[in-house]
């Protein structure tokens, strides 16, 4: 099974960006937008979670698991201020769009907790947002939420990324925020029972409890990575997956990554494996068990694998 | 017929507002939220077009017109700048988040032309932004916008507003972008033909037309105002009508409204009759005709309106 057969097109999102970058130029493509307000510079950067709510909602609904709602509020933090600590900011501010068909109270109030509890995780504020009901455009209990974020940059000036430099990887909680299309569409045709446990997975618990673990919030790790560590760049893996992202965090250069070393969670594999997704395809879509690479100079090596024991050498610059 | 009729309830949406000032504090109520970072400050707004969208994408789909979906763009740039503007800011940069059933390029290009256009015509620049396709979420051919706006304050101080101030009137250039879902229950209930004029609109041109007008970008009479003509605060008439934005822009003051004054467009009077929709509640969701109010000191009112002939007084401050 491939993206394209859950209705999302790589090729035509390509398209509009390309499209969009001829048109207004640089800031298009990088993880956040680097822009001048007078007295400094600040980041921009906005994400959704994407059909990862549907999953949940339908969760939720044979549940009736709060934690999963207040997650998604995780989620759209996460999707935020990991692309703005991606490019070397710290994130301050956050607003959030909350659209609806019908507003339920009690589930939009859960999920914006969990975004200010995200928020205070990554030393932000939720500073406003905007809430609409749209009855017709979606449906009764289906909500969508985008998140907008603020941030600054955590130094002035970044070192070059250069030949040799080390791509050194911090695991993802799972599958994050991204490709949740073909994950609904692989649980649907193969007639998967996400309320319970699978062998396969290796963990007891429910298969729905390893699909809604919230995104990790790389924050505390980036600050020290970018200020004690001597990070010269960071990739958040999102859609497009390793191969689509890193490039974004290496200036041009090319990397080499050794494949057969990424740590692919258990239950991660098992969807893949349950759904036939090709290998080359399942790379291009999930971030495989990875969910943020920070450019390492070769001599801070060690000691960032001395102080993160669960970092790891995924690649190097050449 | 009311807003309630048509599936939107402002009671719920206010229930969720209010718990969100007890959660997070300040800046949840304003048109934007003013923030600090390192060098100053900025103000910060999100909005979206809401179901302008659907009525749009009909119109769109019933007569071809392009222009249609580029003033959608424009709609969502006004949402977010009139807002910035209301709390005395000028907008610097904007990113749109896109979601969609199946990614369009041409609708979606089409409508980014119309954001990147609008973006120009008040000084700001399309930074960033988000495409999602979201099979499942929402219909194919549906799709919603959301947009995120960084300003900065035009100047460093704005005077009191104080008694005896004038509330200086913009006409809108129709229902800008609130009060859609009833607009769209008002056609369908009544069986209302978009595609043709109605005599009692007062325009030959369609009704579709006069709907679908894009939402009017204030910033240039804005900075005129607040810079050359000592406006004090400005309130953009957005959902919740004059009772609701006003009071925003008035500092806890009271103030006078002369409701007879009002200079309401025959359309806009042709659809509330249709749809018989109660005066005080038409009053409550649409803008009624004004679409900016400014607050000025009574002492540049003569020169206030000796310089835009369109303005007009509805109301002091008690």
């Amino acid at each position: 099974m491939r993206y394209e057969d859950a209705g999302v097109s790589i090729e035509r999102a390509n398209a509009l960006v390309e499209w969009l970058k001829g048109t207004v130029g640089g800031g298009i493509g990088s993880f956040a937008t680097r822009v001048r307000v007078p007295g400094g510079s600040i980041l921009l950067s906005t994400d959704g979670v994407g059909t990862k709510i549907l999953l949940a909602l339908e969760y939720y609904g044979l549940t009736g698991k709060e934690e999963v709602m207040e997650n998604l509020g995780q989620d759209l933090v996460a999707m935020v201020s990991n692309d703005i600590l991606a490019d070397g900011g710290r994130t301050l501010h956050f607003l959030d769009y909350y659209a609806t068909g019908r507003l339920d109270g009690r589930v939009a109030s859960v999920l914006l907790s969990g975004v200010i509890k995200a928020c205070r995780k990554v030393g932000a504020r939720l500073v406003g947002g905007e809430t609409a009901e749209l009855p017709g455009m979606l449906p009764e209990g289906v909500f969508d939420v985008a998140g907008f974020g603020v941030g600054v940059p955590l130094k002035r000036r970044f070192p070059a990324v250069r030949p040799g430099d080390a791509l050194v990887a911090f695991p993802s909680s799972g599958f994050h925020s991204n490709g949740y299309s073909l994950i609904r569409k692989i649980i649907s045709s193969r007639g998967l029972d996400i309320t319970r446990p699978y062998r396969e997975t290796g963990s007891r618990r429910p298969l729905g409890d390893l699909l809604l673990r919230p995104t990790r919030l790389y924050a505390r790790i980036g600050r020290e990575m970018f200020l004690k560590f001597g990070a010269k760049r960071g990739a958040h893996i999102t859609g497009g997956g390793i191969p689509e992202n890193l490039p974004r965090a290496l200036s041009g250069r090319e990397a080499r990554i050794f494949w057969d070393r990424i740590r692919t969670p258990r239950f991660m594999r098992f969807i893949l494996e349950v759904g036939e997704v090709p290998e080359e395809e399942a790379r291009r879509v999930f971030n495989m068990g990875v969910g943020f690479v920070f450019v390492v100079p070769k001599r801070r090596l060690k000691a960032v694998l001395r102080r993160f024991k669960e970092a790891y050498v995924i690649g190097e610059v050449v």
